[in-house]
């Protein structure tokens, strides 16, 4: 009882606080950030993680390669614009892309439960070979196991990869200038509005569809252009409010976010509207931000406008101030606010 | 529905022999074989995948790395000798050293089901963070995800790893040659009956551990000797006889296993007896197999017995004919059988 108490207090978060996970602490708020930040980080602690990036950038065999990983637990497993194959697939993609690599290498991890059709597990297998041919890149190694039924969930897949670089420039969180631009590659929120719909039975006029795609040819592009790239994020879960926090607080600057340039389909606004989400918190899966150096910016989006993915891009704001490691947005009325960090999340098992 | 059928009828695997995903295929045995090898092998086929190693061998960079994945589901989560956090660890450091590398980086994707108790995952994470400084890994990247109560079982971890080379030697199963030497490092059977006695509450005179160690330094100490090391595999799901199987027929070659050669405890020995199970088939963490050059077997033995981790080694067997792929077992008693693999498991969730 002593040994297990004086164990138990070691504990960086408070245990009498939060006794138990929660769903908040996956949800890409600040629940999850505490518990990342205190609990786990601090026992790794190493160059790489300090980075506070996507993956890490590791020195080998006489180069660098990037690393990353996620698992994905999404609910439900099929969805207008993608299920969790071709997520599994591009939202890994996407972090090595967003460390400024070539993604080539694939891992997959399947978690099965016993019971789950076998059907289901083909068209999730197919899925993931037509997404990962998408984003030429090659899955080079797996494992598969399963659980007992009503101790997992169909099916969970961590994806991890692996990436080179064919460039120079060191994109990340530190990385970040004062006066940079704030570039975005389309509207936000049709991932979790997607999913939100396909929960709740929502129907609008067309079908919403996730915007789930891989990110990486948009990026190289930008980059092979010779664009002054600082910093690069896609906007998962939390979605455009939690990347800009999380990159205000690692480059300890404040960025200034107009909202008037922060783009949102018609159906999307209204479905928010419906359900009382602020789309700045909705998760996208094919939308990134990135940091340019100022006389960059204009080259910077007439290029990511000329990609198909990034038809819709926008300026939406630029690093502003020094400090203090926040977001402030200026409102369509001219009214300015700061834009935090969310405590839990809108939307559960997103990705 | 016409089309819902066109698409499943392409399905390899027979859906009316296996409508459903059953709990053997994550065994280790013919079942999960079958799933792997007809469904999702094909799908993603690529020279790295056909060598059926334990990890790919990736050209990066102007070298080479090693990249390899496991998901890990053992229940309990806390067993006599391990955790699932520290067998996180060991397990996928194991899987670069069978392809010859030295283990540099992990990464760690946590699927936490809500309510987890936080003091559980803290002392996991702490497990996780004294395996990785013991096998000498840095953890670099990871994720967290949470799914709803019921959805989950506590905590189920993926890690991915990246390994380096510091020799030419190729390890994998197209190097096994006829006349090889089967070298392993010790007894059998103790990682599967520490989580069965945890299970079922068995009682021993004193407490059966799992094995559950990293073997890298053991690997890198023989080939820097200079040993010629044509295969390593580890013998975790399936045990000694899923091992020997699966490289007998990746090889295309047949073994020839002394029964008197393989080692077991005494306790592990009578735990086997009394649940009815084969050891040959229990899954261990800790023990490899090496398929040496007939010349180099003596020396490699002393050097894996001079190491803490091989003090129990011994020579079990040989490459004998050229084919057909199967493994022979030459019993205590003088007969001869053949040790096929199991169709399902003989345990669950053992890892």
């Amino acid at each position: 009882m002593n040994k297990e108490n004086s164990f138990t207090l070691q504990c960086p978060l408070s245990l009498s606080d939060y006794p138990h996970v929660l769903l908040a602490h996956g949800g890409g708020g600040r629940l999850m950030n505490q518990l990342i930040e205190k609990m786990i980080l601090p026992e790794f602690e190493n160059p790489f993680l300090k980075t506070r990036h996507d993956g890490a950038i590791l020195p080998v065999a006489g180069g660098k390669v990037a690393f990353t990983t996620d698992s994905y637990v999404v609910h439900p497993l099929f969805f207008p614009g993608g299920d969790i194959g071709s997520l599994a697939v591009y939202g890994t993609v996407n972090d090595l892309a967003m460390c400024g690599a070539r993604p080539l290498y694939l891992s997959a991890g399947f978690i099965l439960e016993e019971g789950l059709p076998m059907d289901t597990l083909w068209r999730i297998v197919k899925s993931m070979k037509m997404a990962a041919e998408k984003a030429g890149v090659q899955l080079v190694t797996g494992d598969t196991k399963v659980v007992d039924k009503g101790k997992g969930d169909g099916i969970f897949i961590n994806t991890a990869g692996v990436g080179v670089f064919e460039h120079d420039l060191i994109v990340g969180p530190k990385q970040i200038q004062l006066g940079d631009a704030i570039l975005i590659n389309g509207d936000i929120g049709r991932h979790g509005i997607a999913i939100m719909a396909e929960r709740e039975g929502l129907q609008f006029e067309s079908t919403v569809e996730s915007d789930s795609a891989p990110l990486a040819e948009l990026v190289l592009k930008l980059i092979s252009a010779g664009i002054q790239i600082h910093c690069l994020r896609d906007l998962t879960r939390g979605g455009l409010a939690a990347a800009l926090n999380e990159l205000a607080q690692a480059g300890g600057l404040t960025f200034e976010i107009d909202e008037r340039a922060v783009h949102l389909d018609g159906q999307v606004r209204g479905a928010c509207e419906i359900l009382g989400l602020d789309p700045f918190y909705v998760a996208n899966e094919g939308r990134l931000i990135a940091f340019v150096a100022a006389e960059d910016a204009g080259r910077a989006l007439a290029l990511m406008q000329s990609h198909e993915l990034g038809r819709g891009a926008s300026i939406i704001g630029k690093a502003s101030e020094k400090s203090p490691g926040q977001v402030t947005l200026m409102s369509r009325i001219g009214t300015r606010r700061i834009l935090d960090m969310i405590s839990g999340e809108q939307l559960p098992r997103i990705c």
